[in-house]
């Protein structure tokens, strides 16, 4: 029987793997059962966030060391999935997930969590934002799903994607190859790429179906989304790295994941909600004795794109000086982190098509309390 | 008998003041009733955030065609105290304080919202953030006291106070002049200056003795604060306005404040407990049946500035990119949103000696609830 | 006879005048000379930048005070062209042009400094960036010329046009009304809007046909130039506002025109080109004797969009904390500062269109040297 | 006798040293000859600029992996001295100094390039900034002039230092240890470790005396400069690294260095005369046919503290959303870059004592002309 286990790590710099090293060490982390990495780094989030790259590449040097093989070969075998920007209260932590096989364990009777990873081919840039993109990420997703042993799409509750965009030397390289790239633009391709991760997301847990939708939907009907699906994008990624974490009979530990929509940047009752269903009160805060229980936060939000929220006026989407992800990053953070009452959440911005729009998701793994189902 | 009234209103740009001018238009409101505003406008609210100055000079042309008076001499009777950015979720607003004597009204035999004002003469760039400019700000805060008819200085909750900073040019032509200046960069001298204002406030609230502080304590000795002090300062005021909010029972109305210190910046228990105090349920989110009893929301933080919260490394401070103050305030301001259901809420950054230190307070303006004492 | 006078004043702020009314009260300036006013704010040049707006009512102000005429007319009469973002060695300034009959004067042999002025109608939000502005454009640009008296076709050497762009407010607003704005991302309509007053001066200037280019040229064929264009785009203006300035034999005065395109951010070869073209030599900088004869000095440039100047990779497009614009425009005002030797230069960045792709413009008002042609 | 060579390379990234892969591959470049680089990478320049700690593992990595010595050992003997942010017209790119032994090369007669490294002991945060910090500095360049050979002062051009500074968390820490760090804010620490590096610099060249500054001039008394000094500071190093650069008639190779104060931001009369130090000629800017003669360009610079640059305000001081170090590099990289036709230039901010107030440097490596003295 696998059991599942999260440690949730600081880091002083982007480069600071040290927590982890010092948990190998002491052998509360075995290297060989790392199976992904799920992390927010302090860069601006943007394409020309380089922390997400400095950060893989010390993580993958430490695990080249620690587990004998080099690192190109690692860097395609274990998903780390960064999103950049500690906006507001954030503060710059990785979560490290392990599966290890207890052989003695036998079935509890209840659910838990379950995790999951595969990757994609390479894709090429001018396949970024259009269907082959799609594609490539629903093969993917089941892929991931299938290595999870899950067995039910609705015990799916998170699907963590990774997704290459093109930088402007990308773009031109193709164009110079013969290719047409959607877009030039980094920021645009990031949006793209996501909104493509998104649908591939929602195929692959059968939310909408192959003939459902047209190419041109992608960052343009946004009807079309999933709940569950969390994209990251970035320039240091050739390939779709997919992470799935849901709830299974099959496998021990004590951790269960649960997930809501977010209705828009404002909707707290969502946060309190996803607590209760892992059985811990927030009324208006997470006691002290409970937060030891919460292993992991994840969430996902967008500025919302019809420039207001419940009818008043933001500016997010208007300014010059602060990119607009960082700006809900920043307002969505401080909430959730104010009703857990800790900044070791990871709210990743840019949630297209995840999700209501102008709203997103949450998701937690906790060690429920006895009686929550 | 005196009634206060609050109308909060929002604004398409700094410049836009058509929803006050309508208002008028149709007698809700009587431009010689106005007594204060506070608002927050959608600049970065630093030393280069001009859109409280064209708030402020727009707000004054409207009032001089209305009144019939010059702007000159209206700037230095009415406080128009703005914070610049309105980071996040917050949407720019700005709150309109009226008077108006109705003769007709007995006492209610519960406290009422009371206001008052006052304006210091000019402070000279030499003395900004130094004891001359704590004792300016006493004077005139027990000025503005007196101006509201409070009598018990523990009926007094909110403090708010502009105070006037040095730019480069001014502390130019004050050492042209053989004066010293504190300091000639502008964004340390809004802090000094902030300081003074909560020394200010602290004195004529008795809190601190006139002999129990010195000119050193100011940005240094943390311990001394005044948690119902709020300080902005600015570029565009040469003078301190002072805005003092209180409950009198000498006053009528619908309205009363109440006010919490926030211990952190993830104390949602201060923003639960001052809605609680006015008889508004928030568990987790104001109903939306009572959000028209809120009037206003004023909040005060702070990133704190020891680096971390609550045991967790936060970024605000070593950001090259976003100040530190528009970090936090957009991070407070999603939480306290969150909890209204609503982004119309002042909220300012740079709390230095406001509250408890990497913290802050909140006050709110309300209809209370019946039996809400 | 026509003479044309420029007069270059700086601002303590946006809301800074004091120069101006002073040289009105001292009989320096006649207010009612002055036909048009371009000027560099201190703003970040992007949606968000109410520094121009701020000026622009403080101006109008100064103007109705003095003219005896209300502000509202003033506005639709006086272009006033402000870019905002003065990055690096730029100085916050103004140049006021005036025009004063002078009839005793005689025809002087040389051509002189020409100015003419238009307003179009207001640009629904819908026609923004579409051959319907191309056409509003070229129209009012052909209106000025005509204003300005300026027979000859090449005689034009600068055309200022101001043009609205639409925000998510006004797109908002179009599409509730039924109509299809181009875009509702406002950074995008803004270069929309630029493209489509490069186009109309092209057309009014006759180096493009009314049936050789497409709406799909906007933006994409960058083939298709004007040089002397010069087009600014914000959210403060409804009407496309021009301004031509060339040289004629039918104008007196001290003044002439020159520009030159620039090929790319590097041309300083173009900088000192158009100073040989008025005989002032500048090898490499402008001597201290000939400073006081250069008036008026200004640039359009553009960070290239093909990611690298002369061979070498820039990083202005993929920069998520500084706009590329304003890295442009810090670059470029660096350069033409340094040749000049004076900060007081206007530089604005957006100019697609206008000059090669990836270079732009520059035009200097001078007394020209003895002997210059 | 030993050669000095130069080679300037691009990067697509910050962890891209794949040019430098090559060139050691096709043996262009000897592992073991590399004894310095320098580097502009496309960060901030700030406290979290973390591409300069991204390169630098990437570099000590590769180099590790070619010389067979741990990356640990690497970076405690060749300086790697990057400086963040390539605003503008710069290109993200390296320069290699490389020193080969040629025992078949006789003197030429002529000064050559000659290079010289050295490490300090690391330095405590709470000596940062203290004449302890300019000691360790002075010690460290004496050292590197050694190493270099030169024998007279005068044939010392350029002097690069990278300073270590406090981040909170150093300064947190330190402060727990009893001591007293200078500051804790990171953006004023850097700014006292520049300080002190000049005058470690200035006092190694025995332009300043021991007993003639006291620690309270550092950022303060504006008179003591060293125009040879170069100094960088960032939270990656705990040493002071020097690389000191000069000619001497011991060296062979092609290379010779010259440098020039930089009296203001607009001083191209600076860049133009270090060229023609060398022999090539740039009016207004060097020929397509020399430019492959330089090696490298190396420009510290810095905002005028004064607030004005020719008696014309700038706006730098004052920006809350750009900082000013990002402001003044830009515009002068724009100038240097102009004049020298390509934007592969090192240019660093935080000039203090580094050249004249408001100023700065400019130093030149080419091959000098024939007949250039």
């Amino acid at each position: 029987m696998r059991n599942a286990a999260v440690f949730r790590l600081s880091m002083a710099h982007p480069g600071d793997l040290s927590e982890l090293d010092r948990l190998i060490t002491v052998g509360t982390v075995h290297a060989s059962d790392i199976v992904a990495v799920i992390g927010k780094t302090e860069g601006n989030g943007g394409v020309n966030d380089f922390t997400r790259g400095y950060f893989t590449q010390t993580l993958m040097a430490l695990l080249s060391n620690r587990l004998g093989k080099p690192a190109s070969q690692l860097i395609g075998e274990i998903p780390c999935v960064l999103s950049g920007g500690t906006e507001g209260v954030m503060s710059p932590h990785y979560s490290v997930f392990c599966i290890r096989e207890d052989e003695s364990a036998a079935r509890q009777g209840a659910v838990r969590l379950a995790i999951g990873t595969a990757f994609s081919k390479p894709v090429p840039a001018e396949d970024v934002g259009r269907r082959a993109h799609v594609e490539s990420v629903a093969a993917a997703v089941r892929q991931a799903i299938a290595d999870a042993g899950i067995e039910r799409l609705e015990d799916v509750h998170f699907v963590q994607v990774k997704c290459p965009c093109v930088t402007v030397a990308r773009a031109a390289a193709a164009i110079a190859a013969g290719k047409t790239p959607l877009t030039n633009d980094p920021n645009k391709s990031m949006a793209f790429a996501r909104a493509a991760g998104a649908f591939g997301v929602a195929l692959a847990l059968d939310e909408i179906k192959p003939d459902g939708f047209t190419e041109a939907a992608l960052l343009s009907d946004f009807t079309i989304q999933s709940p569950r699906a969390s994209i990251s994008s970035g320039v240091e990624v050739e390939a779709n790295e997919v992470i799935v974490l849901g709830n299974s009979p099959a496998w021990g530990g004590a951790l269960r994941i649960g997930h809501r929509p977010m209705t828009d940047a404002l909707d707290i009752g969502a946060v309190v909600d996803v607590l209760d269903d892992l059985g811990i009160p927030a009324r208006p805060q997470v006691a002290a004795a409970d937060a030891a229980r919460i292993a992991c936060v994840l969430v996902k939000c967008e500025p919302d794109r019809r420039g207001s929220i419940r009818g008043n006026r933001h500016t997010m989407l208007d300014d010059t000086d602060i990119n607009a992800q960082r700006h809900i990053r920043g307002a969505v953070a401080g909430l959730v982190a104010g009703v857990i009452g800790d900044g070791r959440i990871f709210v990743s911005g840019g949630a297209e098509h995840q999700g209501p729009d102008g709203g997103g998701l949450i998701a937690v793994i906790a060690t429920p309390a006895k009686g929550a189902n």
